[in-house]
């Protein structure tokens, strides 16, 4: 059978997880939780079973939840989008990055990512047919440099993909880069992908700058979230897509013949759960921040180098002085050597610069945190 | 924004229920159970949520769940497929035959499809860049006439989607049709996609004719089948592909980035139900078959004419006698004046042959089922 993705094997978070399962290690590899959602949430899906809240929903989702998520952008950004015509639920956040990619981008196009890159992007782009232009972000800051991106524009750009806060990085947009973006894609036709899944995690006060603060962004751009970050479920696979109403109709089409719906009781508890306590994913930053400052005063006396982190639940570590490998490698020796399952961001990249960087997920109960940084500590 | 899918509004199914919801009528449209879900079931989601499967599920799924696959596909059809190289767990079948399609078709490619056909086929084929090429199934017996399938054969042609029992004609395969695929697939490359989601919903005492009996075409297919159908639980949206390795490692390349995996309290659950209580779907035959001769009976008074139903859950009626306008028409006028949604044939055809069938579904209960018959008998 010949591949129409050749450069694809199994993602890297599937890898790491099951050596992870194998060697018993303490798992700060893939990005979730090692606690539960909300006992009031779990319930509400229970309740939701036994009203009978088992057939599909609709496919764009159910109204009371597009209702709470149009509440949710009214409240935090400033605008609110039309639940009927400009959101739609999705099977987690990752189906709703491949349909957007697949409605819009044809073969031919360019689309462009900045690496390092959450590893679904390309795979994406390719099935379009379409090329992904790879920009760098450079550590420590991994900042965007707009000159390049304005110098990468061409007629056949279509979509630019930016991720704030960034997964692996932990870097965070500043109202400047919004503007920034909005010059660069002005007079353009280019479509804005923002993968805004860490939207509610953002550290030290600073605030998300969602491209929907931003009204000319705003208009042409598909903004996506997921609940599984925001309420510690992450394989319930809830996720959902802002766009303005022409693009969100395109985002449909696909996504109709892609999932036709996504899990109904749990629609139903979220839809519940988000009014009864709009609370909840406000406290998420004070949450989050009290897990890597622990995180990152614990590592403190390793011989890892921490990077800064502004939002997400990752924390970037340089291993050069411990291991003179590359990160892949650095990596299956950690996960056998220490029990501590990590990603290295080599597949984040389409050339990996080949840095000693590999990312640890924080988002773990005081106890796990614990016992991996001992375990960190010795190396 | 222009669109890459010029042919695709919102689904038939979508818009007929949101018209059943707008004119509170009884709906026999969109395919679901109006019955929920076995208690125990859902029970043991709820018990999957407090033991903490909220996190990511592996993304070919939980593996005593693809293992209770492997053992179902082992007594019913003689195949034990490999649970961790052959079967992969899908947020619905929709989601499996997007994938298989996107998977596997290339730019050019010709797929083989049978009108009337489900809607989700041909977008998918599309996206890929390919060209469905449309074989008609003829009323009232809606079989398979071989020798166009073997006439229609190109070196493009790259896949067959085959579909039994059949959405909405409810025909089912016999063992010949099996073996006709079978030849005329014989020295190409052709990949067969079976749709068979209604596999546990065969009457008469026939048996489903899996492509999975026949070795010769298991070797070359990916087999569909939905738990939504089989649970009654459509909007859980879990299903699951069989396919050879090599066919399921291109399937699930796509697959991890298209949903990643599929919502895990109920993987769990299904695995658990699955183990416990194999008569399920034994019992679904019968269940279905009193449901489809109840209902039979029910509008043999009517002036509708039923065509056969050998297999899944819909009837089509001949409404030529009541209305002398086509089945789009005839549905709009039945939801509002009689207050019954039904779905028109039209829909699932390329080129629609004018015939004046349209689509029931009787997976109702009893009390659904005689009422809707009533206001049917009136015309
Ligand atoms: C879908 S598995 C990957 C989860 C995640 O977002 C990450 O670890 O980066
Ligand atoms: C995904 S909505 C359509 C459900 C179905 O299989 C049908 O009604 O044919």
């Amino acid at each position: 059978v010949s591949t129409k993705l050749p450069k694809v094997g199994t993602t890297v978070f599937s890898v790491m997880s099951r050596l992870a399962q194998e060697h018993r290690a303490l798992n700060l590899g893939q990005g979730f939780p090692d606690f539960d959602p909300p006992e009031p949430l779990r319930e509400a899906v229970s309740r939701a079973m036994a009203a009978g809240c088992n057939q599909y929903a609709p496919g764009i989702g159910l109204a009371p939840l597009r209702e709470e998520i149009a509440r949710k952008t009214a409240r935090l950004y400033g605008r609110t989008p039309d639940p009927e015509r400009e959101i739609t639920v999705t099977s987690g956040a990752t189906e709703a990055l491949f349909c957007a990619i697949a409605a819009l981008v044809r073969a031919g196009d360019e689309v462009i990512v900045f690496d390092p890159a959450y590893d679904s992007y390309e795979p994406a782009i390719e099935l379009a047919g379409a090329q992904a232009v790879h920009l760098p972000l450079d550590p420590p800051a991994f900042g965007v440099d707009w000159t390049r991106v304005r110098a990468a524009i061409t007629p056949r750009t279509r979509m630019i993909i930016t991720n704030s806060p960034h997964n692996p990085s932990g870097a965070v947009w500043s109202a400047a880069d919004l503007e920034a973006l909005a010059e660069t894609v002005r007079d353009t036709d280019i479509v804005v992908l923002a993968d805004e899944v860490y939207e509610h995690i953002v550290y030290d006060g600073a605030l998300h700058q969602s491209v929907l603060r931003h009204p000319e962004l705003a208009a042409r751009s598909i903004v996506i979230s997921s609940f599984g970050k925001t309420y510690h479920c992450t394989g319930w696979k809830v996720g959902y897509a802002v766009a303005p109403a022409a693009l969100s109709a395109e985002f449909r089409k696909v996504h109709q013949y892609v999932t036709f719906c996504t899990f109904h009781p749990a629609q139903a508890a979220f839809a519940e759960f988000l009014a009864a306590a709009p609370e909840h994913y406000l406290g998420l930053p004070a949450f989050y921040q009290a897990r890597r400052d622990r995180f990152r005063a614990l590592l403190a006396p390793s011989r890892f180098k921490l990077l800064p982190v502004a939002g997400g639940y990752f924390q970037l570590v340089d291993y050069a002085a411990i291991r003179d490998v590359d990160d892949v490698a650095f990596c299956e020796w950690l996960v056998r050597e220490a029990g501590v399952a990590a990603i290295p961001l080599t597949p984040f990249y389409a050339q990996a610069p080949g840095t000693r960087l590999i990312r640890l997920c924080f988002a773990k109960s005081d106890a796990t945190l614990e016992a991996a940084a001992e375990r960190l500590r010795r190396l």
